[in-house]
């Protein structure tokens, strides 16, 4: 019944754990596969400290979507992916993307996108999250191409919002496709043919990297 | 226990009857949401009927992917889609899976990328009948996509596949991000850009309707 704000810092920390726990058990099994238990001995914590952090199921799921758009977000922005503000930075990014999901065989899809492909109808509270999430997942690309914008290496006709959204939605598309089928072929598809529509707004072809079907 | 082959008419039709129910009560309520006793109470059977056609809620499921594959599919077939085989066809394609979606205020998301969504981790069966539905909607698009290959409207260097397996992950990433957020923004974005991209093949620009981030 506590806010995190009310929180001391081992009573934070507790609760991340809840939550790290119940993410990883949710990405594996689902939300529906998962209960409260199992998420308590996951994280090793006693049934009333689960109750004082969480009331219900639904309010440990929201904070799940919270923490996986956390973890997608910090895995864009890290150092290993390079920043998003350059046609060699996009391919760069779209080429570990599709890594990622070969190298666990295709499975689980993105953690964002599989917890919305579960939730979205049936949660208000999570679905109002994953807006969130996703909003600001969209705004993290749209910077980047904003920032191409501004130092003119796209074409003023570019709408970087709109790229932004049509981006994540390959990206989210791909993935589903991609974990459905377990091979990487239709993310990689996806994201070269939607990558090559944003170069085909850069005003120095000089710029891109590379472009077309290839692979 | 009987297959769908050894039936009589009588039978196919009750089975039929029963995926049927099943489908628009997983769609509204999702398959964690919807139980063998809300199916059958929709579809007017008996208890004794429902375990002779579906032994558990599996193999109803995996029927119910096979029935939204169709469902989904037959739409994008029918006289009011007009064919998937030119420029034209695919833009009015596509402003009638948006239009299909502000109508229904944006709820619900795709019929078979939704099931998709819950179920691809968690029911090996599912997922099997998932990437052959996929796979079904894949060849439709890359079937007409073929047909414009062959008039020599698309360049020989576009690919139907994966022009075709890109549009797929457009529309399915887009529907997620439509559905999450009540706005068809998303979808809108990620079909125009996918199919401006489809364009960028056309060997005579005057058999492309119309280009660009237009709306």
């Amino acid at each position: 019944m506590t806010g995190t704000a009310k929180l001391t810092r081992k009573g934070r920390a507790t609760k991340e754990r809840i939550v790290s726990a119940a993410a990883d058990l949710i990405y594996e099994h689902g939300v529906a596969g998962t209960s409260i238990e199992d998420v308590r001995a996951a994280a090793g914590v006693s049934g009333s400290q689960m109750t004082h952090y969480f009331q219900d199921k639904r309010s440990l799921v929201a904070d799940v979507v919270d923490h996986q758009a956390r973890v997608v977000i910090e895995l864009e922005s890290s150092p290993a992916a390079g920043g998003l503000d350059s046609f060699e930075a996009l391919r760069r990014w779209a080429a570990l993307t599709v890594q990622r999901q070969v190298d666990k065989h295709c499975e689980g899809g993105c953690r964002l996108g599989s917890l919305a492909g579960e939730v979205v109808e049936t949660d208000l509270l999570a679905r109002a999250r994953l807006a969130i999430g996703f909003a600001e997942w969209e705004r993290k690309l749209r910077e980047g191409l904003q920032s191409m914008s501004d130092r003119g290496e796209l074409s003023p006709d570019a709408d970087p919002e709109k790229l932004a959204m049509a981006l994540l939605a390959a990206l989210q598309g791909g993935m589903l496709l991609t974990q459905t089928q377990r091979d990487a072929a239709p993310l990689a598809a996806a994201l070269d043919a939607m990558l090559t529509y944003v170069e085909s707004f850069a005003t120095d072809p000089a710029t891109v990297g590379r472009r077309g079907q290839d692979g």
